[in-house]
């Protein structure tokens, strides 16, 4: 039940206090954005932990000046790839059939049936369906986040050209998908910690169909 | 430790016994997905819950011939709006201010902000974007059956629009974004099951900038 009560508890903190998420939580946080599924295993993203006190300071002005930013513990950045390659998905196949000990050909038809999906499809809907990857290992951070009772901000309102250059992501085949900032919620100075959580009806969210 | 546990346990199963998950366990499924962070709380999402087997049979050949689709106990489709618009944005800041008990104005400024941002966009922007609002829930979803020792096969491998059209989305102003099988594994069947889980190294993973 810890999930759920996590999720019931957390919130989108709008300031921080500073205070530092210590490493065994943070680990936690990572391993379980790390442990999350990816289509066709390709995990077609990374995650940069910046804690940085300069480059958050870079970063506040492109991102609407958010509080968080600077007031958060680490500031957690989803790149995902700018785009799949016959080269690039090759490669996660071969490591993952080396991790499994098997012969690296073992999958080679059903990755080349991927990628003849891929291939005709354009770049936007290749970075489009990568950052979709992204967004699952993600939310799996916010999900350990709030389970280990860790605030944590998700963030789109910046602009990812801008953060692109920052974190020198284009060289590195990236782009900034989404961000998230953890630390702890600073109670005092936060319009939004006592706003009572907001979702849908159950039956407007819900429709089974038996 | 729940949820990294629950993590590290699951995989995408390919072969499921068609055991029923039970109610309360379903319940606790959604209720994760329910519970999920959007961008400004927007939902721009619902999931429809579909264990009807005629139906399910209707989606299977549409879904490369998945086993799991007729095998589960309960297959989710995530349908997210096939747009933005100033009347469904009002909508929901309509509920969410009654929900609070505060006037219906009070967030007029920051509503037309964010309007003013989304209506020059176009509609693929829209639907991209709300997609991934969607992918935010569903790997709620996942995480919580993870915890719950639920397993969950998410599956992009369909035909969107064949399973808008089997769902009577579009009348909805919705699109099928992912679908997620829940059930239980079928040890004996899944060739899936005995793969040892294969994801990226951290040091390839993760990047910390201090």
């Amino acid at each position: 039940m810890e999930l759920l009560e996590g999720l019931n508890w957390r919130y989108a903190a709008k300031r921080m206090t500073g205070k530092k998420v210590p490493q065994d939580k943070l680990d936690y946080i990572l391993e379980a954005a790390r442990l999350a599924p990816s289509s066709s295993g390709l995990q077609p993203y990374e995650v940069f932990v910046v804690s940085n006190k300069d480059l958050l300071e870079q970063i506040k002005p492109i991102a609407w000046n958010q509080p968080q930013i600077t007031e958060c513990s680490h500031l957690l950045v989803f790149a995902s790839w700018d785009g799949y390659s016959h080269d690039k998905i090759t490669n996660v196949f071969n490591e993952m059939m080396d991790a499994r000990e098997l012969p690296r050909n073992t999958m080679d038809e059903y990755k080349e049936t991927l990628w003849g999906l891929y291939e005709p499809l354009d770049e936007s809907w290749h970075q489009q369906h990568s950052a979709k990857q992204a967004y699952i290992s993600f939310a799996m951070a916010i999900a350990a986040a709030a389970e280990q009772k860790v605030d944590a901000t998700p963030i789109e309102g910046f602009l990812p050209e801008k953060l692109d250059e920052i974190l020198s992501l284009s060289e590195k085949g990236l782009k900034s998908a989404v961000i998230l900032a953890l630390g702890y919620r600073d109670s005092e100075n936060d319009w939004n910690v006592n706003l009572k959580k907001y979702r849908k009806d159950k039956n407007k969210f819900i429709h089974e169909i038996k």
